[in-house]
């Protein structure tokens, strides 16, 4: 038996036409188109469409694409009596997980695998999934529901909802620039979870469930998490270099610095970085943007050399605080975001599938005798 | 960029020291021990035991193991709450998923992976497991829970709380081997899944949780309700030889022959072979048995020199049907007996872990410009 290739590093574990990263050059592309361009011009919407048609939608084609998602906002009722009956203290990355799977309850036929029924099935849990989380935030907060607002958009529709009031515009954008950015990023690891699962032919809700179960994982999407805690750790600006170099002369882990992927600046970072900044102007946080800065900084004195560099969760976690994102939403959000992906690869998994089933090294003992309990 | 490994069939993905396959021989080791030795003198706890610290147990060590087991059978009250909000028509596979994923918002410390909390919670779900899957059944059913009883093991526990009653030995020894037979396989897609998840750093219940929605994959754990689907089909023994020619020249699947693995008879299958036939004969389901058997006879002479050969679910359909299971609640069986193998796999990955993330061979176009919305 070959040794084992741990974490699959270097291993081409599928095809795709979604997604293109060069993690030396800085490149993100979704179907060709630079993720800057997406993020400068397009929508969250119509991002999700390119990623389920693999091309960019008429207008007409988009028109009818928006009203059929905001036409499935509302979750089914019975899920609602779930949530209710929900503890306020649950976290809220194992109640989106449970949610999503729960979503598979209430569907007549939660089986179906045909490319029609898949994105049906994927456009009611991306529609959905922020509904859900915004309940389940009021449910704990002892607030009543806030019903979605079928004249909005994905992401000022979900703010809506959380708070009660319609966020400005600039809030609403910034929103939707981030769950562009957070919608597909190759075969990572909630994604390749997300092809594994399909590739048994299982149904959409349980490849679903599984990547979001793996979001949750602080090496994957938990970490913008782990940032926020970082920032919230460091009292001041002027606190943060020390306390950088004293985490890295511990050979701490900096949270929001450094992928697999990426050795070099990641493309998502630039334009989180810019929302940030823009942001944390607009609601009196410079100070939680400058101390972020600050680190970027001494990060970059420190180990830029070595291609460590902020990724997506660094000024994520800025700027989900200046929307007004409590800290244990802030990956429930990426989940949001990722859905389309997931569910993108999900469609391309089956369109041409093969059950991943890899090999294991046993590097145990063979042939061991079955000693009797009384002979113990 | 190489060309993608469809499947990851051949690649090596993780070291193991839990069960050990070889396809050409039919041989299936746990820590070293041959299957048939667990089959005829263990027990499914002994084996989980046997899974989760890779030695026997053991008097002493077997029996507080056991006592730690009976006394977590009681799942979370408010999770029971879920159990009765749930519509009684949802599938159980669906039911399960959502429920392990539900134990998580229960546990005040869902989080936590160091070994001896993954250990306890791992206990925790697999204690209580068969319970929410009685429970549902009762529920869906309209008939009040039947609590779990603590002198009872987990097979005949099962059964007891299924049914009201206490069942056989007989009965309650063949569930307990199916439970052994089922424990662990290698790298299968639910255990891959169990460590791509685990490997983030995510919590068990997301783990546990993303494995489920694996096994109810028709290609994978769901496969023994396509068995039984099958037999259903077939009205007598000899309509048997027809039926299955009439689909092989189709290039149809026969459901629960052959396996990526095995190119020999599964010794799983030789196991529940026996078990089907004594079952059969003593519920008076003979001619179940027989039309099973004359499936794998007209399969020998048609396949057998191709390496297609019963595989694990296709005496699993038989014997299943004998204790009483309704269809749905084969591959949810399944679940309780293959999370010791998941969990042990998810304590092993953690002990010397490194994040799952592979390549993707990205096949479509480049430098895409993002034409304006207006233009289209």
């Amino acid at each position: 038996m070959a040794l084992a290739v741990k974490g699959l590093e270097g291993v081409v574990a599928a095809e795709t036409r979604l997604s293109f990263i060069d993690g030396e050059a800085g490149i993100l592309e979704f179907v060709g188109i630079p993720i800057g361009e997406l993020a400068t011009h397009s929508t969250f919407e119509e991002t999700v469409f390119l990623l389920w048609n693999v091309r960019l939608p008429s207008k007409a084609e988009l028109s009818a694409f928006v009203s059929q998602v905001r036409a499935n906002y509302e979750p089914p009722a019975d899920l609602v009596k779930l949530i209710q009956a929900m503890p306020k203290d649950a976290q809220p990355m194992h109640v989106m997980r449970t949610l999503i799977s729960a979503l598979g309850l209430y569907d007549p036929q939660p089986n179906k695998i045909d490319s029609p029924a898949l994105r049906e099935k994927a456009l009611k849990a991306l529609a959905c999934a922020p509904t859900i989380l915004a309940y389940f935030d009021r449910h704990r907060r002892g607030l009543p529901m806030v019903h979605p607002d079928k004249n909005l958009g994905i992401a000022e529709n979900f703010l809506y909802m959380l708070n009660g009031q319609r966020p400005t515009p600039t809030m609403a954008r910034a929103l939707d620039v981030c769950l562009i950015l957070h919608a597909d990023h190759g075969l990572n690891n909630s994604t390749f979870t997300a092809r594994v699962i399909a590739s048994t032919q299982s149904d959409i809700y349980s490849a679903l469930t599984g990547a979001t179960g793996s979001l949750r994982g602080p090496l994957h999407g938990g970490a913008n998490e782990g940032v926020m805690v970082m920032l919230n750790e460091i009292p001041s600006v002027d606190a943060a270099e020390k306390h950088v170099l004293e985490k890295l002369a511990k050979k701490d882990k900096i949270m929001g610095f450094g992928h697999r992927i990426y050795k070099s600046y990641d493309p998502r970072a630039t334009h989180l970085k810019v929302l940030a900044k823009q942001l944390a102007k607009d609601t009196g946080n410079e100070g939680l943007y400058e101390k972020s800065h600050r680190i970027e900084q001494v990060m970059e004195n420190a180990v830029a050399a070595k291609g460590i560099y902020p990724n997506v969760d660094f000024y994520s976690a800025t700027t989900y605080h200046c929307i007004g994102l409590k800290l244990d939403l802030f990956t429930p959000m990426f989940v949001a975001g990722r859905i389309a992906g997931w569910s993108a690869h999900i469609i391309e998994q089956l369109a041409d599938n093969r059950l991943f089933r890899p090999d294991a090294d046993y590097v145990g003992p063979h042939g061991v005798e079955y000693t009797p309990l009384e002979k113990r």
